[in-house]
């Protein structure tokens, strides 16, 4: 036996987490049904591994260099990192298959990702995404099947109160342009007031767009520093609304001056709202918003966002966007990609809250206990009978001391396994075995405080049945569960 | 638009995979088999993140300082390690979630471990493992358990002659104490050679454990230096063969010498194979072999391995054991496991040289194919009906000179989608809609050389329908095809 010294503590790293069975079950159901809307839309799956080449993440110019990456040495020496998106190795895939990856082409991907950033609640270094993109294809109806999936993915996860909000990056261009704001970084700063306006409200904005603030906490907030009429031109803007998308792109148009950028995005939000219209995707689902402004400085078209209207703190759970830059680190020249990323453990935080995410604790169907001294050979029988019925079966067998039928229950309990079928030398020989709904019993007992009535709850459930009519006994009481 | 000095070489790391559609739909088919047979055998889901600390992967005593790990620092500065596997992480889940994680638990998981080995063919760098363990108990049924779910793993997946084959740390122990051999670097190499016993045969582990041997390329292979009587008892012995589980038991235990070890191996065997007849193992699927020694220091009960007596090539697609004393270097008292890993790319490429691993380059079912000036609305209509009944449905748009109806038809040719739906102007405007069933019109096509009857052939399959009956026509196609 090891010395204690010897003892290495069992301690999983600062930031990341690990998943029991209550966490998988219900995100693998979520990740089946969010893949069978990607295959329905003809997306096809692929994979690349975890490690990538530095400079393929950072790019030359080392764009990404403020993504916090996990960096190591391949056992060439090479700089290597752990990927922190999928969407730079789809890029890379794009760029490295050009013969069997034909565009235009629909892939989704699954897998983890890592960011080496100060994690917080909800916030892990380690975490899943899962994404669609299509390469080779600058079409807004393309825009508009990856905004229909999003939507797609909400009703069938039964939260009907769900919008996507949709802008331009090319109108936001358009508005800077008539605003004669054409230095990046102050582009860049009006963005990120803009981004703040669900959060702060439309009068913090106005302020920080002129001379600035002073927050809550008393730290001052610097101003972009543009003039009134700028401001008032801005915030115009982005309060644009109508009855319909159609009716926000007339606004628009009517709003901008006619300059080509201007007219370009205002053809490609038409073209959009038709094809949203074609593909039956409802006005409350998909909605044009002037306002929305993320990482815009990334995307090149089109820029969506999913919220839950009433569940806002979990702010948007999937998002996306038209980038035709990307692929170009690797090829040199540009190809027109679209597509967008499901934000998993947000959206499955939201569907916990909104109370549409079924629970389970465990796979397991039914638990075979044993009283007294019942050969494990029997254990067996039952639980191949059982199995070869489909039934999730669970067999115990521990030290002697545990195997007492209460230890035994506790455990169908702990775990939350439903069925607990019981056998003990008397049943074997009288060629019957006891099934036990261990729910019905459960939910009586949390009724009662008489000690008495609650032992005799505890039977609750309990039958006594041929052997020959396990599997079907068994299976109703599932069957009725559901 | 990048310099050309900024483009990034698009490269895959060394020893690494990219795995496209071809590569995932059939491993992922797999994949829900077998998931499938380890929830009905009682196992529930868990996932560990991809690092650990590395004291956790290696122990205190650096036991796996040999694995080649890739090794990093957190962000907070702390020796960190891409895993190796998945048991040490089961192992370190256990002992840190002692009340979450009452034994006897049963885990199963899949997920990506990395090695910084050499690489070479079928050899990456990253790789798929897909595990069941059991902790908590020591019951030899459980062992049995395992070994059923190996060989209903092989049979669900179609390949009835497999055969897992099986041994007992135990008995190598008891067979190596009565040889006298009792030095651990000695009983090591003892093992290595009986290890190799079906790769060069009976004559040169002769050598091997005798004064050594030259191999074929003239390098020497140094011997364990046994005496010739003990090279014949370890041979005797590793040749047990009997008609079945139990005769071999009873072989063995004639062979070995009544000591405590030799009667508590021999006692788990009896149990073991009692437990095999209980679950209805066949015979010919589950195997004892007392010359089975596949890692066996790592080891400490029954040990198994899964081959395909037809596909000899492949080696052991699934391998196992009991392991009692892994939980230990974390919680300073054993904890019986035992469990088994699938290798999953060996057991996939097992399968298709066998032939029952069904190929599929695409989900997509159909694609949208336009003559002419459709607008994208009518394609996105179309796609939306077909998508709604259920059938997988990619559009195409792209630039004007990459529609033609070749290239669409190209498209689809190249990813295997097998039904096309090509819609023009006319088609519109009389309210039809073509179907092609892409594979008949190949098939066809392979068979002839005259060019005319080539391009008749090319026709074959299409049919100029209403486009009210286009979900049921392309269903019935689809359906035809399975």
């Amino acid at each position: 036996m090891a010395k204690k010294s010897d003892r290495v503590t069992p301690e999983l790293l600062k930031g990341f987490q690990d998943s029991l069975p209550e966490d998988i079950i219900p995100r693998r159901r979520a990740v089946r049904v969010i893949e069978g809307i990607f295959e329905r839309y003809g997306f096809a799956p692929v994979e690349t591994p975890a490690l990538e080449y530095l400079d393929a993440l950072l790019g030359t110019g080392g764009e990404n260099a403020n993504k916090e990456l996990f960096r190591l040495l391949s056992p060439e020496e090479e700089e290597i990192a752990l990927r922190f998106d999928l969407t730079v190795p789809f890029a890379r895939l794009m760029a490295q298959y050009p013969d069997k990856l034909k565009p235009p082409f629909r892939r989704y991907a699954i897998g983890p990702v890592w960011r080496a950033d100060k994690p917080g609640p909800g916030r892990f270094r380690q975490f899943t995404q899962f994404d669609i993109d299509v390469a080779g294809s600058d079409s807004p109806a393309v825009d508009a099947e990856v905004i229909a999936v999003m939507s797609e993915i909400m009703v069938t996860l039964g939260v009907s109160d769900h919008t996507v909000l949709i802008n331009n990056r090319k109108l936001i261009d358009a508005l800077l342009a008539d605003c004669g704001i054409g230095e990046i970084a102050q582009q860049k700063h009006v963005l990120r007031v803009i981004d703040k306006l669900a959060k702060v409200g439309v009068d913090n904005v106005r302020l920080e767009l002129g001379p600035g603030r002073v927050d809550d906490s008393g730290d001052p907030i610097p101003g972009v520093g543009l003039e009134e009429s700028t401001i008032g031109k801005i915030l115009d803007f982005v309060a644009i609304q109508a009855d319909n998308r159609t009716g926000i792109v007339d606004v628009v148009a009517a709003t901008l001056p006619d300059t080509p950028i201007a007219a370009e995005a205002i053809k490609e939000m038409r073209s959009l709202a038709e094809a949203l219209d074609a593909l039956g995707v409802a006005e409350e689902h998909a909605r044009f918003d002037p306002s929305l402004a993320r990482g815009l400085d990334y995307y090149t078209g089109p820029v969506f966002e999913t919220i839950i209207p009433s569940a806002p703190q979990f702010g948007s759970v999937m998002g996306g966007g038209r980038y035709n830059n990307l692929v170009e680190r690797f090829l040199n020249r540009p190809v027109a990609c679209t597509g967008m990323s499901v934000g998993l453990d947000r959206l499955l935080a939201a569907l916990g809250e909104l109370g549409v995410l079924q629970p389970a604790s465990t796979p397991v169907q039914a638990l075979i206990v044993t009283m007294g001294n019942v050969p494990p050979a029997e254990t067996l029988k039952l639980a191949a009978e059982l199995r070869n019925a489909g039934i999730n079966t669970e067999t115990f067998f521990a030290s002697r001391k545990k195997m007492q039928m209460g230890n035994q229950l506790s455990h169908a309990d702990h775990y939350g396994i439903p069925v607990a079928v019981i056998i003990g030398e008397d049943e074997l020989a009288q060629g019957v075995v006891s099934v036990k709904d261990l729910d019905a019993g459960k939910a009586k007992r949390e009724d009662i405080d008489d000690r008495d009535a609650y032992r005799e709850a505890g039977k609750t459930g309990q039958q006594t049945i041929a052997r020959a009519d396990l599997v079907a006994v068994v299976t109703e009481l599932l069957g009725t569960r559901d």
